[in-house]
């Protein structure tokens, strides 16, 4: 059975690295808080008799060996990166929810037949380098090492010299290591759990979503001289286009989203009309089909409000992640082990992307909820309750039990 | 006679300081670049026989002495600043206007009977310190010094901090600097005298502006797992108040005028809904009452989207310029002459700030316009032709002597 007390003391002390005034983290992908949490979580791993091991996207394997080292493992994991004001759960509950399955192995002394690693991916938020689960989405084959490593920051560092310089990296190249299973616990990051008072999410799949980067292009004017009418203001234009992303969802309510995360704006002086605006669109919809539609929309809607204002548009897509089914076993472990621990459930589709849907296109997955306070998440606010935290555990240790004895 | 092929040599020799590749200028106030064009202006008219003297503000005053130096000096002035994306006669067509009426007067062995000085007034664009014609404001008792010193730009360096590192400072208080007349040659920045095909610009005053910051609040949350009903989206809100004011404007046409040049939107993450956004607003019009109620529509407009947006908004009023009319003395003076020069021209209100709008609250003040390429101003593109420059100088100084006579 999972120590809780412990689990949660765990997510305390590793919030320290990156820890923010209010409560929240601020550790984006391959920082130096980033190096701090790896070398936290490789020393307590193998303080439980782990052997760490990194592969060559920076992707941590703590393996507990089994009593078949012949088998692949059975594996555990999610993310320790956080968004710039993030909370102390997205993802790190998944890593550190694996920990304590660790721990509860080793305190038993109990020894599983396949080996069972924690895996903490790198760069899953999308914060840094853009677009998320970069480094699982390697693992699964959905993209190149060298596209993912050739990623930027918005100081231009890419993501290989931000590895390279941190040092948490491998010989074995990523996507080569073999695994029987996946089971990712995390926090739903949205309200239906708690509105529903249920402890656990038996999470079926993963909405799809598209990102895009947009730019518009006026001409730069004297804001005191430029009449109204003359004018080819590229933020008024944008202004209107994040207005249209918003109408799009809505039409497609209430499962469509449309999000404008970033904006940036040049020349960026008061008295000087924007001749150049860029920002993110952030898209999605359960049904791939769906997404689809108001795809096809927004290129219509960006296009005319561009006419309109006398500007230009150029919309460049960044990301694709079509809708994911899970594991159907995987998820029968799940399902029954909450079942036998006696909590409330529900099955659930996810709104945010996580690692497991690209290790489920070369691994059989499912994930785990548990409910976070007013459903806020990718703020400093997320919370998450003790007793839940402890529940997703346990419901994490019995699925892998149960997927190693089959 | 003015020295016009001269004057477009010194316009084309300053532009190197600060020159961009697409032609233009980025010379920030203050900045290593403004230093060098202080130095090369203090160089230039010290061969002209003048001394260089600077006020507590950085006001760079170059003077020719004349048959009476009890009596106050005739002033001549603009900026040597630009915008981040500026072009190279914005402002500096004045100062180096002045620079070739003292070389006139130089060729010619003329002396005046009032001392003539010409004045590059510090940190006219309001770029990087908030707001415009801030030295020329303390010059004119709009402004304290100390709030004018105070003044930080993005990185939170104040004016005072960047005088002092820059060195061009000295120990006269600004705005005990006596003077008789000032007289301020500027391209027009607007398209109406290149349209009308008039060669001079006999400026009466300047349209009314005012300022503000705000600040809209709402709700970092998840892109992905947040539904669009319970969102409290700033920057959904932000755009729609930028919307917002171009409609005012718009409501107030023809001349009535808003525009937002800055946004700034935090946390900035593809996947985080913003929970803050800050953004400028210009609002202008020619006459004080009807920018009134610009600001009165202004403010229930924004107040009414906030709270349609499920956000907070809070305005700061941070710039008021009244709308100023010219001295009429000053005035007759550049009109005689420009009518004795045999020029096109047309009386015309200016719809950019000047160091003129202050420096006319305790100096009789007079301006003159010249074209510019497409009223483009604010922009790399910024052009003019030298004929027009010549003569635009050559009705400064005609102007200046009348004043003189009298
Ligand atoms: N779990 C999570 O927040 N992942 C980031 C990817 C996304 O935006 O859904
Ligand atoms: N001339 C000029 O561009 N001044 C800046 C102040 C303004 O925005 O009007």
């Amino acid at each position: 059975v999972i120590d809780g007390p412990a689990l949660w003391l765990d997510l305390m002390e590793t919030a320290k690295f990156g820890g923010t005034p209010k409560g929240g983290i601020c550790r984006l992908a391959l920082s130096e808080e980033d190096a701090k949490v790896r070398a936290w979580f490789a020393k307590t791993c193998e303080a439980l008799g782990c052997t760490v091991t990194y592969d060559s996207m920076g992707n941590q394997f703590a393996r507990r060996p089994g009593s078949n080292n012949d088998l692949p493992p059975i594996m555990i994991g999610s993310h320790l990166d956080t968004q710039p004001t993030g909370g102390k759960f997205d993802g790190i509950l998944g890593v550190l929810g694996g920990v304590s399955v660790l721990r509860a192995l080793h305190t038993a002394g109990l020894t599983t037949v396949h080996p069972i690693e924690v895996v903490n991916w790198t760069n899953e938020e999308g914060a840094r380098f853009t677009p998320p689960m970069l480094a699982s989405g390697v693992f699964g084959g959905v993209f190149t090492q060298d596209y993912a490593k050739g990623r930027a920051d918005k100081n231009g560092i890419t993501l290989g010299q931000a590895l390279e310089e941190i040092g948490f990296v491998g010989q074995e190249p990523c996507g080569q290591h073999p695994a029987s299973a996946y089971f990712e616990l995390h926090i739903e990051q949205g309200p239906v759990l708690e509105a529903e008072h249920k402890t656990i999410g038996i999470v079926t799949g993963v909405q799809a979503m598209r990102w895009y980067t947009v730019t518009v292009t006026g001409q730069d004017a004297h804001a005191g001289t430029t009449p109204m009418t003359m004018r080819s203001d590229a933020l008024w234009a944008a202004a209107r286009m994040i207005d249209g992303v918003h109408h799009i969802a809505m039409a497609h309510g209430p499962d469509g989203l449309g999000t404008v995360g970033i904006v940036n704006c040049q020349p960026g002086s008061s008295n000087v009309i924007p001749g150049q605006v860029q920002f993110t669109v952030d898209l999605r919809h359960p049904a791939d089909d769906v997404l689809e539609g108001m795809e096809k929309k927004f290129y219509e809607t960006l296009s005319h409000i561009a006419t309109s204002c006398e500007t230009q548009v150029s919309i460049e897509p960044t990301w694709v992640s079509a809708a994911v089914h899970f594991d159907s076993f995987c998820l029968s472990c799940v399902e029954s082990s909450t079942e036998k621990l006696g909590y409330s459930s529900r099955k659930i589709v996810s709104g945010a992307g996580h690692d497991a849907v690209y290790v489920a296109k070369v691994v059989p997955t499912a994930m785990i909820f548990v409910p976070c306070w007013k459903g806020i998440s990718h703020n400093e606010a997320e919370s998450a309750e003790q007793p839940d935290t402890t529940a997703g555990a346990n419901v994490l240790l019995h699925a892998v039990l149960q997927a190693d004895a089959q």
